[in-house]
């Protein structure tokens, strides 16, 4: 008897070693590169931090590589692509974009969180509110641009941004961070602040908020887009970065978790207008509010950080015109946008070299300053002239149809390896936070 | 002491149980979508099948999908991106962009396997050979041309094809098939037959090639490069995947496994010459022959096939000219390149209409007629037009520097997830045949 007991425990004993040692082997196997750097913690999803560069594919990936001069902090997450067209084009906008990432369905050009047939497609901001959590948008857009709204509103038109403001209100997302003040009429942003919103305008008031003091917070830096990171003004609107880093702290809060959806509205305006160094200095300040995102992420290891352009802008390519090589360096040089130069220029643009000189280092051709004072638009010239010496090539002042880049990064990232469309990101992401979506 | 023996062999027990549940625990790990189709067999790489669409960027991936209607074998296999700069440059030309995926060292723009400082770069194909594995090259270019030449081959310049060819055959490549025929002096193939290589110039002969006859065989179908597979004369040329196949019946022959690279040369000359069906129809033409070289592995389950353009080429976009949305299909429709239509127009052009009507269905306007009357170059003319109906935009006659998507399947293809230099390719197919290089 005593022998079978012995036995018996034995027996148990290697039943429950195998188990553990079987559990030690799964936790030391060698994943990819791309999970060893993303999937490093196997913890349950409590955050989600969904980054979207509008505008994002790979060649501005690669031309910001060589801006930087080292591998961004995007790179080090890349986990597959993502098919960007909506359910009626092959060319999406930002609406239709946003929409299929934030509902999981395809709808048409221009419609937010509505399909096709007029139907209110519910978001993964909502699911996760609906399961207790904290939700927060940033954009330095107005914040009822496109790609915020789709999270929180549902219009039939993406241009009715003032049918779309009190719906982020009445939708209690609880962190609105960016532009647009003048779509929020002084009434809703006395009801917002009697619903326990605290209202801050601008960069010291945002910083000065205080964790503690708020579970609610709307912070509106300009009546409409906030500047581009090249052209702002220190001194009255935050950085992405700021925002980001504010919105973590406050969404904190909530003990349930948060999901928080963070826009670099810009990289795709910059696109629209083919102004590289615009492109560049949105990514980089994307970059930074995407190393707050990581720096929360690694502290926290509960938190999934998610980033995917919407579609590519303006066809972009590293390189162009015939030519062998890139100069993307000069864009470092550049400080102002083109539109910022072109608001220099003196009525008969006589100040066109000089104007550039400053804001470039560019010593502009007799033939280059002609080509400014003789055009239509003198930022598209200015813009045309930067990307042609930076050797960067475009297709469109439009968006194009290309598959981008996405990057994950914490617990259940390796679900996002592979080629993706894009509404199954919101779907991947409940199933991450094990939401019902 | 019996006693102590029994415990002693359930203690051994025990461990070895843990192994073998531990081994069973590893084994059933849920892995990644991508990983789920391309890693479904742990088995050991015995054989490396490296397919290179010259030219295939992300853009093409696209525009593939909609004239294909339906997702890519290569879309299934998707498992990271590839960073494509030569030493010199950062846009490479398929040299260096070679050299790089076959040596695992950047070197300048328009060397074969050779550094900047004039060393000779060893090989993944000659370490392959080391190894005692066969080994093949297959292009619809000359077989001479950059991207097989710098497998086999070491010349300070990608023009001596001359030099390249005696190498190939000196190197001891098993399998040579592609175009290029000139520059195999008569002696050469004399040579080469004595040594052991079965010839073959026409499509029937290749077919009728048995597996049993030959170790090493060579092909050569034209003088200079193989036709594009829309002007292709299947009576004279073998298409992509035939020579595919027939490759890897041969090289099968050798029981230690081998290594094949097959080119789909032509979709970067499509490229340049911003002709885009041409550009569809050998996308078309690389993904047989990747289904050629999938279904092998299926079968053989000791098979790692990889997928990597080396850069891209004329910054194609999806869209473009401002326009919402692209209209691929209509290049369905399309069944010659703009040079043979070009090569159809008579003395004076006045038949662009119906050259054009007769092999692309488009009826041209008055204006577009004109276009081709007057240009410098028709075949130019009339891509450009094609390109703008079917909305393809194009940044560049030469290539651009954009990463490119990289696919996996079959062991060890996991190693290839997130974002690699190109130079990594070499290095982890060597990892993956556990070979030394």
């Amino acid at each position: 008897m005593v022998k079978q007991a012995f036995t018996k425990k034995l027996l148990l004993l290697t039943i429950v070693s195998s188990l553990i040692i079987g559990i030690f082997l799964v936790d030391t196997l060698p994943s990819s590169p791309a999970n060893a750097k993303t999937d490093y913690h196997n913890g349950k999803v409590k955050n989600v931090i969904f980054m979207i560069p509008d505008g994002f594919s790979s060649s501005y990936a690669t031309n910001y590589r060589w801006y930087k001069g080292e591998e961004s902090v995007m790179d080090s997450m890349l986990v597959g692509m993502m098919k960007t067209h909506s359910a009626n084009s092959e060319v999406t906008d930002s609406a239709a974009a946003g929409t299929a990432m934030a509902t999981g369905e395809k709808t048409n050009n221009g419609m937010i969180s509505i399909s096709p047939d007029g139907k209110e497609l519910y978001t993964i901001l909502e699911a996760a509110e609906d399961k207790g959590k904290a939700t927060g948008l940033v954009a330095t857009s107005t914040i009822t641009h496109a790609t915020p709204a789709v999270f929180a509103s549902h219009v039939a038109s993406r241009s009715n941004e003032e049918e779309i403001a009190p719906q982020l209100i009445e939708n209690d997302v609880d962190v609105l961070l960016g532009g647009g003040k003048k779509f929020f009429s002084e009434s809703l942003l006395e009801k917002a602040q009697k619903d326990g919103y605290k209202l801050v305008e601008n960069r010291d008031k945002l910083a000065n908020v205080q964790k503690t003091e708020t579970d609610k917070l709307i912070g509106l830096f300009a009546d409409n887009g906030m500047a581009p990171e090249l052209d702002r003004d220190e001194t009255d609107e935050p950085s992405l970065a700021e925002m980001t880093r504010k919105a973590i702290e406050v969404l904190q809060n909530n003990k349930n978790g948060f999901f928080l959806m963070v826009e670099g509205s810009q990289i795709d305006w910059a696109g629209h207008a083919h102004d590289p160094a615009w492109a560049m200095k949105d990514v980089e300040a994307f970059e930074k509010a995407l190393q707050e995102a990581i720096h929360f992420a690694e502290m926290d290891q509960n938190t999934l950080v998610i980033v995917a352009g919407d579609h590519d802008t303006g066809g972009m390519s590293v390189g162009g015109y015939g030519k062998s090589s890139a100069n993307i360096d000069i864009l470092r040089n550049v400080t102002a946008t083109g539109d910022f130069m072109a608001s220099e220029l003196n009525a008969n643009r006589s100040n066109a070299h000089d104007i550039v000189k400053k804001y470039t280092n560019i010593d502009l051709t007799d033939k280059e300053v002609n080509r400014i004072i003789e055009a239509e638009k003198p930022a598209t010239a200015i813009n045309e002239i930067i990307s042609e010496r930076a050797i960067i090539g475009w297709t469109s002042t439009g968006h194009t149809g290309t598959d981008v880049p996405l990057y994950a990064f914490g617990p259940s990232s390796s679900l996002f390896s592979g080629l993706h469309d894009n509404t199954d990101l919101p779907k991947l992401i409940a199933k991450a936070m094990k939401i019902a979506f």
